[in-house]
This record gives C-alpha cells, sequence and structure tokens, in this order.
C-alpha cells in the first residue's frame, strides 16, 4: 500500500535530507507499476527520464540551486496535454503513435520549475465523456473500490492522486472533468476561471468551455501548484464570508454526500459565514447548451480524423460527432448567445455572496458499467448525473474547487464543491483553504488511504 | 447645388464668426429636403431639434465655451446606429416603429462633441447587401447620376456626404457597406481595426466582422472625426513607406478605376515608396467563409423576428436568412476558425510591408437594377463585384481607408483603398493623409463637386 504524501511533506523531506528525489521517484515508479495493473490509471508511465531528472533536481539541491517547492516532485498529466518525446493520445486509438515535439504551456512551467513528469493519465476518449470508461486504453476504476468508476474525463489523474502514486496531476474540465473524479476518489480539484490556465498545447476538446486545472491531496498544495502554472494574485484573508446555497441541490443528492455538504456548511458557519439561497437558471436548458457547443466544436476538431480513422474512435465519440452533424450553425450561435446571458445573470448572482457551496457530485461512485442513477427520485443518464453540479460553472467559466468530505476508509468518497465569481481565483483558493483548516482531522483527502490491491 | 464643405472649413467658418451653427444647420436641412426626394440618402431628416442644437452651439461659442472643432458641426447616421427619441429602422419596415431610449456610444461621443445629428440615413436592409437597394425605404442613388447605385450597405451615408448635404456620417461596414459606397459616390471614408469604434448600441448584422467607421471629404476629416469616436495613438511621420500591391488586382479593375490606381502609385513612388507584389489566401474561399458567417449570424439575430412579421423583410434578407438555415454547426464553426488561419497569414504578410495599394472598388457606380458586373473577363453577381477588394479586410479585421482619385465632374468618381495591419490605425491614417497632400488638387473629394437635381 502506498501511503499519501502531500507536496508540502515531500518538499520538507527533500530539504532535510530524509529522502532523495531519487527516492521520491522510485517509490512513485514502483506503486505506479504494481497499481496501474489493477486501476489503469496511466497510459504511459515513464521511467528512466523521470529518474535520470530525479537526479538532476538532487544535484540542483546539492549545489544549492534548487529551484524551490515543486524541485524534485513527481507528478502525472492527463493525456490531453502535449508532451515533448513523451506519447500524447488523448485518450483515444487516434492518436496511439502522436509524440509532439513540444509540450503544453503548464508542462513548461512544471519544467520549470523542476517537477518531475511521472506519466500520462488515462481519460474518456478526448474528454468526451464524465465516466472514464475508455474502451481502447481500459476504464479507470476507483481505488476506493475497483468495481466502481474513478469518473472522468480526468479519471486517470484523480486515481492516481487517490492512490498516492503521485501527489499531483494535471486534468482538463469541460463539464466537470476535474471535479467528478476528484469526487469520486476523494481528492481536491482546483478548476480555475476561463482562459486563466492556459491551454497552449493542450488538444481541445471544446474550447468554449475547456478549462484546464489541478487535483491534490490539499487546497494548500492546490495553492501551490496553481502558482505555479498561472498568474494568482494574492488575497488576504476574506473580509467577509457570505455563502450562497443553491436551492434544492445538496437536498436531492445521496444521503452520505448531503452529509458531507452538511459537515462543511457546520464549518463554514463555525467560521462565521452567512447563508443566503440562490437560484440558478434552467438547469435542463443549460446542460443542452453546453452539449450543444460541446458537439459542435468536437465534431469541427475531431471531424477530419472521420474519414482517415473512423475505426479508430470509440462508440462514445462516434456518437456524438454523428449528433453534432446535424446541429445547425443558428443552434450553436443561440447557445454561445445564451453563454453571455448567464455570464450576466450568474455575474449579478455572486455580488451578494462571496461563494457557493454545493456538493461536488450528487452520488457516490457509481459502479462500473451504470447506464443511469437515480438522484433524487428521477432518473438521469449517468454522464448528466455525474456533472449535474459541475457543468453550469464552465458556462459561465468561474473557479470552482472540489473538497473531499470523507470520514472514514470504509465508505466511499464524498465532497463539496466551492464557486467564485470570475476571476476571483485567489479569493476562493483563501477562502478554501480557510475551510480546509476548519474541517482539521475529521475531512480531507489526507486523512484517508483507499484499501488498495 | 450645395457645395460641398470639409469640416475645417466649416470649423474655420464658426470660429471667424462668418457663419453661426444655425446658418449651417439651416443650409444642411434645405439640401436634406431638397435633394432627399431625388437620392433617399435619408430615412429620418431632424429638423428642429438639430436647429435648436445648433442655437446651443452657437451660445457655447458665445461664452467661451466651445467643445472643440466638432460643436456646431452637422453629420448624420447610418440608420443601424441607435438615437435617442430619433427613429431607427436599420432600413427594414421589421423596425418601422422603433424608437430607442439610448444612443449609441459614438453618437454620445459626437453629441458631448457637440456634433449635430441632421438624420438617419439609409442603407441596405440591415445592411445585407452592397448596392443599396432597398424596396421599403427606397433605393439610395448616386449624386452623380441618379440612374446609377450609390452602393451599400451605407448609401445614404456616402450620398449625403457626396452631396454636400453633410461634412461626415457614419456607417457600418461588414464586408465593404462603408468603403463601396464611399468610393462609387467620391468620398473618403474609413474602416477601423475590427473591435476599435465601439459598436454599442448599433443593431448587428454580423458581430464577428461589422465595423463601424467614418464618411467625409478627406483624410484630414476623418482623422478629426475618429478621434472624437475612438481610442486612437499619435503616429509619427512613418520611417519607411513600403507598399505591398495585390497581385492581379489593379489589372481587373475597368480601365478608368486603373487609372486612379496608376496615379495614386505615381504619387506613393514620388514620396519615396517602394512597391512589393504580396499575394492573398484564395479570395473564393474566404468570400465563402465571409457569406457563411454572415448569413449564420444574420439569422441568429433577426430570425426570431420571422415568425411575427416575416412579411415585413425584404427578398434579400428572406433569401439570406432561408440559406442561413441550412448552414451546419460545423461549417459555421470551420469559418470562424478560418478567420484565425487569415489572420495569422495577413499578420506574416504586413511584416513586409507598411500599407497595402488597392483600388477601393474594381468598378465605377453600376446602373440601378444591374444583377451581373463583368469584372477582368469575368461575370460576377454585382454585390460580390462591388465588395471584392473589401470584404478580405473585415475576415482580417484590419484598418481600410478609401481616398478618392477623381479627376473631374464628367465621370464617375473612382477610389483607392489603403489597408493597414491590425491596429495600425494612427500609422494609417498618417500615410493617408501624407498621400492626400502628395495628391494636392488633382485628385479627392474636395476637388469635385456632382451634378445635383
Amino acid at each position: 500500500m502506498t501511503e499519501r504524501n502531500s507536496i508540502k511533506r515531500i518538499a520538507a523531506d527533500l530539504r532535510n535530507g530524509s529522502r532523495t528525489a531519487v527516492d521520491v521517484v522510485q517509490d512513485s515508479l514502483s506503486a505506479a507499476e504494481r497499481l496501474n495493473p489493477l486501476h489503469f490509471s496511466f497510459i504511459t508511465i515513464i521511467s528512466d527520464l523521470a529518474l535520470a531528472q530525479a537526479a538532476m533536481a538532487d544535484d540542483r539541491r546539492k549545489y544549492g540551486k534548487s529551484r524551490g517547492p515543486l524541485d524534485g516532485i513527481p507528478y502525472a498529466a492527463k493525456d490531453m496535454f502535449e508532451t515533448r518525446g513523451v506519447l500524447t493520445t488523448g485518450g483515444s486509438q487516434v492518436l496511439k503513435d502522436n509524440v509532439p515535439d513540444r509540450s503544453a504551456f503548464v508542462i513548461r512551467r512544471l519544467e520549470e520549475a523542476g517537477a518531475i513528469l511521472m506519466g500520462k493519465t488515462n481519460q474518456h476518449e478526448f474528454a468526451y465523456g464524465a465516466t472514464g470508461e475508455n474502451g481502447w486504453s481500459g476504464t479507470t476504476v476507483n481505488p476506493f473500490d475497483p468495481t466502481r468508476l474513478a469518473g472522468g474525463s480526468s479519471g486517470g489523474s484523480a486515481a492516481a492522486v487517490a492512490s498516492g502514486i503521485v501527489p499531483f496531476a494535471l486534468g482538463t474540465d469541460t463539464g466537470g472533468s476535474v471535479r467528478v473524479p476528484a469526487a469520486l476518489c476523494g481528492v481536491a480539484a482546483f478548476k480555475p476561471s476561463f482562459d486563466r490556465m492556459s491551454l497552449e498545447g493542450v488538444i481541445p476538446y471544446c474550447w468554449s468551455l475547456d478549462h484546464a486545472g489541478v487535483l491534490a491531496n490539499s487546497v494548500d498544495d492546490l495553492e501551490l501548484v496553481t502558482r505555479h502554472t498561472m498568474n494568482l494574485s494574492s488575497a488576504g484573508r476574506p473580509q467577509t464570508l457570505r455563502v450562497g446555497i443553491v436551492k434544492n441541490w445538496a437536498e436531492k443528492s445521496e444521503s452520505p454526500v448531503y452529509e458531507g455538504f452538511l459537515a462543511a456548511k457546520s464549518a463554514l458557519e463555525m467560521m462565521g459565514a452567512t447563508f443566503t439561497e440562490i437560484e440558478l437558471p434552467d438547469q435542463g436548458e443549460a446542460r443542452t447548451v453546453s452539449l450543444t457547443i460541446q458537439l459542435a466544436e468536437t465534431l469541427s476538431y475531431h471531424g477530419p480524423n472521420l474519414a482517415r480513422a473512423r475505426s479508430c474512435f470509440g462508440i462514445d465519440m462516434l456518437s456524438g460527432m454523428a449528433l453534432g452533424q446535424f446541429l445547425s450553425a443558428e443552434s450553436y450561435i443561440h447557445c454561445k448567445r445564451m453563454l453571455e446571458i448567464y455570464d450576466r445573470a450568474f455575474a449579478e448572482t455572486m455580488k451578494a455572496v462571496d461563494v457557493l457551496l454545493t456538493p461536488a457530485c450528487p452520488v457516490t461512485a457509481p459502479k462500473v458499467g451504470t447506464v443511469n442513477v437515480d438522484v433524487g427520485g428521477q432518473s438521469l443518464p449517468v454522464g448528466n448525473a455525474l456533472t449535474l453540479f459541475t457543468s453550469f460553472f464552465n458556462l459561465v467559466g468561474v473557479p470552482a474547487l472540489v473538497i473531499p468530505m470523507h470520514q472514514d476508509n470504509s465508505r466511499l468518497p464524498v465532497s463539496v464543491q466551492l464557486v467564485g465569481a470570475r476571476d476571483s481565483d485567489a479569493e476562493l483558493l483563501a477562502i478554501a483553504c480557510l475551510l480546509e483548516s476548519a474541517l482539521g482531522d475529521n475531512y480531507g483527502a489526507a486523512t484517508y488511504t483507499p484499501r488498495l490491491g
């Protein structure tokens, strides 16, 4: 069993010399090699190169040239991120031989900081899906129960962090693809405001809604990685803590999820928060808006490969692109214009509160192969159920953060989501850090460990 | 007959007291009332309000509170610009009763500068068309020959300036709608870089390609108005004058147009310019890209009125919207992505030159009712022919300016176009001012006058 490590703990070990970067990378590597056949969290594991980089990190430290807190820290990146000299498939057979000659912007930033890429994580094909099921690369399963989904599309990144292989990982999030697997696997995750963390060098899925994001074991670690991968202002201690609660979201969640939500709410209350019930625009319509934009844009990007490589696509992409062909320019433009309407309405809503508190996902990890899920008495397609509380915040491009609310190892993870106003990324992280401290040892990723094979 | 006035000449008259703003507005008003039944350049003429504003301008001047060079200067605005308390139809029966309660941003800026709105000019319905023909509001005809087109869609603005009713006017330009009528009517015109002159409060036609623009009697006047309607940096005297000539454009133009082009080229040569032949991307494809985006966006905006007011739309809008309904989201997105490709390619091209010189329009004003036009031995639909040299520069969002190259009153106007790199608006205006000076009295709008009814 691999003990889960925080970045700050590893960094302290490296500083005080109790471990070397080579030790850390060796541990990460052996965990990956042992667990990957069980969880399918990686498409590619990097060994020799990672060990060589670890040796260089140790050399830098020895000669007083350490690059800072991420130097020598292993991490993983979803296979949507292009990596120089390393296979980048986007989770698709279509790109099974794709080795880019340049790394994505965020990967380059982490390389400059000395972080060590351990591998490319498994995902729903080209990010189109929230379950993480993949007929070509294998389905990432949940480290807490391998008969259950890790979620998607960044399922491999969530499982790799949850099982302790790496202390953090990169993902992408178009409707919840970072936050949903984080919630199902019990790790923390952050999706910044739209266009704040660069997507340069990331395979597009739906550029109107795509966001890069980070998964880690704590909000503290998320904040550290975010500082290295995007520009983040400094936020002081919040002056007020006005929390918005979305009407009828928490109540319709599964009871363990609802309990986790109530526990977070109590902690906020103890911190002096005031609560206001808020309403969001019709979520059925918003889901159609999201889906229309996703199908149209992904068809535009991946459609040209249909003729040459139809048989390489999985069933989800094929049916999505087939549907996309029936969408009119008029409906696409209508949906793009709806984004502006949602944007204005949500900005107005956020004038009255500093942050929203919601469950991250209405259910705990469903079984692999689940088709429909019951949410508050209504049967929903599994993908819709999993992203029920996440996808609207891609439409409005606001920062959103997932905090695990787990109590013991015998139960499946549950999580809450904190959401801020557009571009209030630093403020949201500051509030989330306070909440994490208030929750203490009773909750959070760091306090529990999956029962691993 | 109305003598054509430059803004600066009127401003000088006002300063030295030889005329009052009331005199100027009275003259403008009587010209409008006399000429409008002949040219149909206005949908709405403003009389009492304009005279009252003129009296206020005179008062300000009297008490030393003049607002500057535009205070007391009459102007006209295309009926796409919303005007508080004044009918704004967009040239369409659909909006025949539309009286906005707020003016467009540019109108407000001109109001603050003391300029006096004399009326709302006629146009192709909702800017969809380059001929200026309009079955509802009447077709604006060319002041030089009322059997010929003024061009469009901002035909009324061009005719109002050309016939001396106002010294400047506002228009909009999505494929050439400011520059084409300016060229056919022999006035100067400027379409700034995309998004540089605000379209707030302007009825949208196609927001990916729409630009606001100005028509006047000289580049000098264009520069003055532009300084009041958008932020314009200062440009010194250009250090180099490297002129790009688009391969095979001038040669295929009508001979008077070609002669005008050669005269401008000679003037630039005398100024020390060097010339490079450049090529643009396939213009057939570019035209399809432009049309696809136009039809899709205008359907998205105006489509909701089809059900309630189908019979109010003219034939051009009806057939455009009918075509638009067959466009797929995929083709629209493809065309939007082509804009980025054109953008990068054109930016690369403009590294080698400071400005492009082209004819503004390959032909002189066609007869009203013309269906096809011969350009270089090829028969083209009249709208395509008129915008042949203008529409690409909307796709790449670069500043473009039209200078009349007319020699005498017995011939129809011809014009050249100068085009700059994106956001080089100030530099382009500076070069155009130099060219205008070099051309001297032999060319330019100020040297000739249409034979008016």
